[in-house]
């Protein structure tokens, strides 16, 4: 295989763990938390590395409790002991599950109670881009009982800035992917249908070194795509097609997510200058990605070139994002994220718009904030709309 | 590519779309419900046809809205436009999303109130195996002004007998991948990293025509492994071992599920012994696997020959479970089951067992209930522990 060489070592060594518990702590006392309760695969991962593809079967809920002082206790079916055993945590506490009555509430509720004390104040993930991995009538129980409060922005702030070994395994997918992409000429082709265009990226890949393709979306079209969140269609590629394939690819855990457009047999005026003028709107986010920027700032820098370019609009939202344990994190690069950029953080650039009726054009890079800018994780995009055959 | 021929068509007709509606009508009258609220991939997918892998991004929530009569109502960020439309659903309703301070819940709230009218109740998954993809404090505000009440039931009945579209992809994806597990003897070997065996069997997948690897876990060790949800660790696979790989690949959204057990080398004799057990389990629950049976049969039936075999224990906590657009699915192969199975139920057979303290054995078929009994979706695993090398 291509690739594995340089691979950066898998899982985190107890100190990075204890680093993290420690600025959990810290952010949990200021927020007067006397416990938090996490039921999603980052947030539980993040604080225990617990790395399981089991999160597929919703069937069973998973859940970690982590009291104002001491480790993490796991509360979680019997189907997963050996596996959180491997990870940092070593209070674990197991039922049998699926369970008719009571699939781990009274556990976690025992759990909960006893780390926060009597009256504590127990923190979750419930606002804005976050969602509770447990039924909501078992949630309802556990208010019932206990005083349960915000905890979003603690689990925010705590994942934002990235670690250096976590900043290695979202470089080494980045570099991977950058490979495969480099290798579209002998992958894509006229004639090709997209699903075949998919799998042979996918395979790609692989073979370069990926652990999963967790996220492949893309279109193609005449001149441009329409929708860039769809799976393939079957549709076989055209002479003059305009084709972006955005991945989020991952290695140990982490992610890249970046696109890459192509061409086929010739590209037309038009296509060609929507690319020059998103490649250019990423050059000013690359330009302002430096600490003390605010994510405000950034979208400002892109959206005025993409405004000068004759952007039609931008059903995306936002021009970038945060990018980690998943695919798309805090911050936004959005006009009301007034983020700060800091070292560490890793995030994307995604420039995009409507250049004619129907039509898209999007670039994306992924990036790790430094003291003295942005350095690229995904090798940079060709300057010009690459065309094939 | 082998194996594309023969895959079945991409997504449903409006009249497999429709025939859903008049069921979820029916079952929501039947519940007293004036409208249902969906904001998961599978249920959303159920009756909207909106398939992607943007998912994976947790940033947005999605929503569906069922009135009591009428088609539902996609209540979605901008983004997802073109990629709804391409479904079933009319009545696209979206917002800019991701959004500071609203991000789709005052629409959301206003489309159900619409749906449900003054006073009515709106039915919205909240049981055990289940949960809710949108942020705890948006909900809230819905209970707030909303008569909000437990559907579970609704949806798990809807989805639990699959139509003849359905099971012919679960068909195609169990035997691509039943064709993936024949090709084990020149994939795997002695020697080899187990990221390395986990990646090679991922690459031929793909070959033979899945779309995705969305599920693969295993574990390998001498005589047995002891612990079946856990990714590859790096480890070499070594003469004496038993490997096992439980894969979900997927096909056009539809799920496999099923495992295979390989030795290296040599396969000892009490690992032998236990591979005949499961193999007889899993004979037994074929037998047991009948209209008008019920999932507690299915369990006794199995477990009776676990237990003659020797079964130290269990911890999965179940010999099965259904299987559709999830891995895992209503209803459950365990003694507080009582679901009648039916035609056209698709279900896994999963008896295992630990044969030796930290040493499991499990085995895994797919089929689908007919009215004369079990239909093997899965190439049935050898009657002998294979031995590659």
């Amino acid at each position: 295989m291509p690739g594995m060489e340089g691979a950066p070592p898998r899982g985190f060594t107890d100190a990075e763990y204890e680093a993290r518990l420690n600025r959990a702590h810290r952010a949990m006392s200021d927020a007067g938390l006397d416990a938090l309760l996490l039921t999603t695969e980052a947030d539980i991962a993040y604080l225990s590395g617990f790395r399981t593809p089991f999160w597929q079967s919703p069937t069973r809920p998973w859940y970690l409790a982590v009291p104002k002082s001491g480790k993490p206790i796991a509360v979680i079916p019997e189907i997963g002991a050996a596996c959180m055993a491997r990870g940092w945590v070593e209070d674990i506490r197991t039922w049998p599950s699926p369970h008719p009555t009571d699939d781990g509430v009274s556990l976690l509720y025992a759990t909960l109670e006893a780390c926060a004390g009597s009256g504590g104040r127990v923190g979750v993930p419930m606002a804005r881009e976050t969602h509770l991995r447990m039924p909501v009538i078992a949630f309802d129980a556990l208010r019932h009982a206990l005083e349960i409060t915000d905890a979003t922005a603690v689990l925010r702030d705590l994942r934002m800035v990235k670690s250096p070994l976590e900043i290695a395994k979202i470089a080494y997918v980045c570099g991977r992917v950058s490979d495969s992409f480099d290798r579209a000429p002998d992958l894509f082709a006229e004639g090709q249908p997209d699903t075949e265009t998919f799998r042979a990226f996918k395979i790609e890949c692989l073979r370069q070194g990926v652990d999963d393709i967790s996220y492949l979306v893309g279109g193609a079209g005449p001149g441009g795509y329409g929708d860039i969140i769809s799976p393939p269609s079957g549709r076989p590629l055209q002479r003059g097609d305009v084709l972006i394939l955005d991945t989020g690819c991952v290695y140990d855990g982490y992610f890249c997510d970046f696109d890459r457009n192509f061409a086929f047999g010739q590209a037309g005026d038009t296509a060609r200058r929507a690319y020059d003028t998103v490649y250019r709107a990423t050059e000013a986010g690359l330009a302002a990605a430096r600490p003390g920027a605010t994510c405000a700032d950034l979208f400002k820098a892109m959206q005025a070139v993409l405004e000068a370019g004759g952007a039609l609009g931008n059903a995306v939202g936002r021009l970038g994002h945060g990018l980690g344990s998943e695919l798309t994190e805090p911050p936004s690069h959005a006009p009301f994220d007034d983020t700060v950029l800091a070292p560490g953080m890793v995030i994307t650039l995604e420039p995009g718009m409507a250049f004619a009726p129907g039509r898209n054009m999007v670039h994306e890079e992924n990036i790790v904030i430094r003291e003295d800018g942005p350095e690229l994780l995904s090798r940079r995009a060709a300057p010009e709309l690459p065309v094939i055959g």
